[in-house]
């Protein structure tokens, strides 16, 4: 059974005024999937709210994986790490997240 | 575009504390979606948090579209807003939802 991993985040102070962030987030998630070796990868999407509630959170992120394994190894890759502590987690107001079989 | 809806839910009271309501939302859920004519729905997956991370939400669906008219009318449908009302509402503690086109 494949695993999913699901992170909402919205965005605080300059992030969320000025879209030019998130997209640079994008970008270097965006850059990092397509030059990493991360086996059991099936698919990885992003984006920006596209603002069809007020409710909703900014930006998203859903990665299919083979297994359990292959998400851990994802979560836990160098580059992963260091795009989440110095790209990500300064403009991060709240984040929520959801990894489920399936 | 393909176009990405992504909801996770922190369930409150009994839906926390007993995982035979939260089945029981996925089971209602996946019945309508396997019922329901559905156009332009590419793919749909729902499911608990594994457990991975203290601060995970409890649920998540993820749901991919052909386009943004397709989650439109998914969203809209009589049966999934009565299992909104009826049979979700009463247990969400805290929702976060994102639409994006990817």
């Amino acid at each position: 059974m494949t695993f999913t991993h699901v992170v909402t985040f919205s965005w605080t102070g300059q992030a969320a005024e000025d879209p030019s962030i998130p997209d640079g987030i994008a970008e270097t998630l965006r850059r990092w999937i397509a030059d990493a070796d991360l086996k059991g990868l099936r698919s990885w999407t992003c984006g920006r709210d596209a603002g069809l509630a007020e409710v909703n959170a900014d930006f998203a992120v859903v990665a299919v994986f083979d297994d359990m394994d292959s998400y851990l190894a994802y979560r836990d890759d160098a580059e992963h790490r260091r795009i989440i502590v110095e790209d990500i987690a300064p403009h991060v107001g709240q984040r929520t997240s959801v990894q489920f079989a399936g």
